[in-house]
């Protein structure tokens, strides 16, 4: 048996308590004894919780208790997760973690502190919610060389893409929607404007570099910009729209990181990832194409994968699980370099000016009869500094990157 | 550095030499001095190979070298591949394969002889070629109580039903094509008669159980009788067709295991898993629905999957990985019992006899303007009893079990 804490009761924390208590009978198989739930952490009481007698607003009685091996901390932000997953790993205890803003600002120098004790820190659950990949990418794929990892990262803005599509409303009207429905934070910033999907892509590839990648050196560009037009013209045209996190080693071994909008064609496994859901695409030189699909949020899903990753570290003590991220960053390709084909909508008006602009570029017209007063169409081929100086003097209305 | 063996050189045994010699760089990250092919035992010679001079003739040569710690089978069939696998792991020396015939029938024993060895039999490509499935099945779900696992598990198969959907080709023909382009085997009945995905889903289904399933006690109907109407009403309602093995625990602790071709309905994730993809959904309690999705065979993606066990194996000396896989049988619940709706399809001199015997019992009028001389429906769920109760004395062209 080892004994196990919870650092902060939310959302994730919840579902870790659940899947304890409802799958102990399953953890028992993998776990000699099976994980306890000793202590939960959290500044509040929670009075009418079963877990209500498990509840300590002091995390030395965690710390002090020798019994307590692994903890995972679903408190979110950085501090005090941080000094909390620090202190833990520097009493050899085990920590494992769903927090993405964690894991891309500091992951690294956690990873070092559990290698100097003999522990490990683990952070399944910060990408993709539920769905095996880190484990997978760390310890199924270590014999390929990984050219992209990309997909949808983020269950919030799909849900809101998803909705749009389908019902043909517009963003400000669905985003209300989600909010109601619990699936967008009142602030939804983090997820609409894709800083949370640029995170997970981050530390996706910082995994798959062994280097350092951080979020704030990538192109992030969000879907608030997104209208109902625009899912009008991608339909027509075999495509769907959505938010992804691309990361591409180029042959220099340098990287392409980003985070957009993009026009995904029907027929891409990506195409069919809707609502909540998450896809996360990987090419490597010898497997070619893999897919992991599920829940990319959610109480039980999201619990799910930090209790997988719990069983792992206590199946562990004494050892550390090694994750190679080195402090080295990350040669990041200028995002003026990417090379993309791009959808862009116009006035009708501009339609003389943008075919003088981009005379020979413009690879196919996109325009609709349902909308005469527009002009569409699809550019060939062309590094984003080309289009931004093409573009420079005409208005458009729209303007997202096409998935090739 | 690991000193390593192939046993056969076909298409597979090939994969792993390319994984090993061309990703050596990426190996040796993970495996300190990385993993040196030794040998390459073959009853044929490859003069012309850049592999030539590691080829052996003589068994005992690989077993009595005390270098050699992992090897792996890709000979295929049950022997001399068992007596191999088994020689090898009472020497201590852990065997990785793609062999799902061996595994399906013997994988329980050799699993054993490995335990009482201290060495590992490991499998990951014996089912879904290069996609990391059973390793995240047995390592990312432990914590999960899984209530199916089905999916796409046959390349040949699916690139076959999808040429059939494209281009409207009969079976024959595209079977013949299939055969040209090295995808379907001179004798094709292992895939097209499903016994291939019926012997990986036996397989998939002892894991999940931690029991033994064998394929020998499954329903399993393979793909020779769809023809290229059924393509037709299946486009027009929405659907497409795909052969599925899948499983399914009920309540009681009984499984459903069957091997069938099956209506897909849009939107659902496996309808765009084309060609010689392969896509496993995983359905657990906590984590809810997974899928996960590749190349399902091709000597490369399978290569790749082997090699990643061969590391594991190497990174275990002296330890068994541990796999549950007892050897009490599942209680398989009987195919009668199975509930599904049906497409069938028959001459529309039988629809005022179909409708007669089906009375309440039919939820959708398929015919189509196009085929003016045939009846088509959906029934309403029965099981596979009722339905054939129902059916006796009536004639069908079609008869196609529908994905809910």
């Amino acid at each position: 048996m080892i004994k196990t804490a919870i650092l902060g009761l939310g959302n994730v924390g919840k579902g870790v308590a659940s899947v304890l208590t409802g799958n102990r009978a399953e953890i028992a198989r993998k776990v000699p004894g099976g994980l306890e739930l000793g202590y939960i952490l959290d500044i509040r009481d929670f009075p009418d919780s079963p877990f209500a007698d498990k509840v300590t607003h002091d995390y030395e009685e965690i710390l002090n208790d020798p019994e307590v091996k692994v903890i995972c901390e679903t408190m979110g932000g950085k501090e005090p997760a941080f000094t909390f997953s620090r202190r833990a790993l520097e009493k050899g205890i085990s920590v494992c973690t769903s927090n993405k803003e964690l894991v891309e600002a500091r992951g690294r120098e956690l990873l070092e502190i559990a290698r100097e004790h003999n522990c490990s820190y683990l952070f399944e659950a910060s990408v993709g919610g539920g769905i095996p990949l880190i484990a997978p990418l760390l310890n199924c794929l270590e014999q390929e060389r990984i050219s992209s990892i990309f997909g949808i990262l983020n269950g919030t803005t799909n849900y809101i893409l998803t909705k749009m599509d389908r019902f043909g409303a517009g963003y400000e009207e669905v985003l209300k929607e989600a909010q109601e429905l619990g699936y967008a934070e009142r602030n939804p910033e983090a997820d609409v404007e894709g800083y949370d999907t640029g995170r997970k892509i981050a530390i996706l590839s910082s995994l798959v570099s062994g280097k350092t990648v951080r979020f704030e050196d990538t192109y992030t560009e969000g879907i608030t910009k997104i209208c109902p037009a625009d899912f009008v013209y991608a339909e027509e045209h075999h495509y769907c729209i959505k938010l992804l996190g691309i990361s591409s080693r180029m042959e220099d071994e340098s990287f392409n990181v980003l985070t957009a909008p993009y026009l995904v064609p029907q027929g891409h496994p990506l195409y069919a990832v809707s609502d909540v859901f998450n896809g996360i695409f990987i090419h490597g030189n010898m497997v070619d194409d893999l897919m992991f699909y599920g829940r990319g949020a959610g109480t039980l899903p999201t619990g799910s994968a930090v209790v997988a990753d719990m069983i792992q570290a206590a199946l562990s003590i004494g050892k550390t699980i090694p994750i190679r991220w080195d402090k080295e960053r990350v040669d990041l390709k200028p995002h003026s370099e990417l090379v993309s084909t791009f959808f862009v909508r116009t006035d009708l008006s501009e339609q003389e000016a943008v075919r003088k602009a981009f005379d020979g570029k413009i690879a196919d017209d996109w325009s609709l009869p349902a909308f005469p007063d527009e002009y569409a169409f699809l550019t060939g081929p062309m590094s984003e500094a080309e289009f931004a100086a093409l573009a420079e003097k005409l208005k458009f209305k729209t303007r997202i990157r096409v998935l090739c």
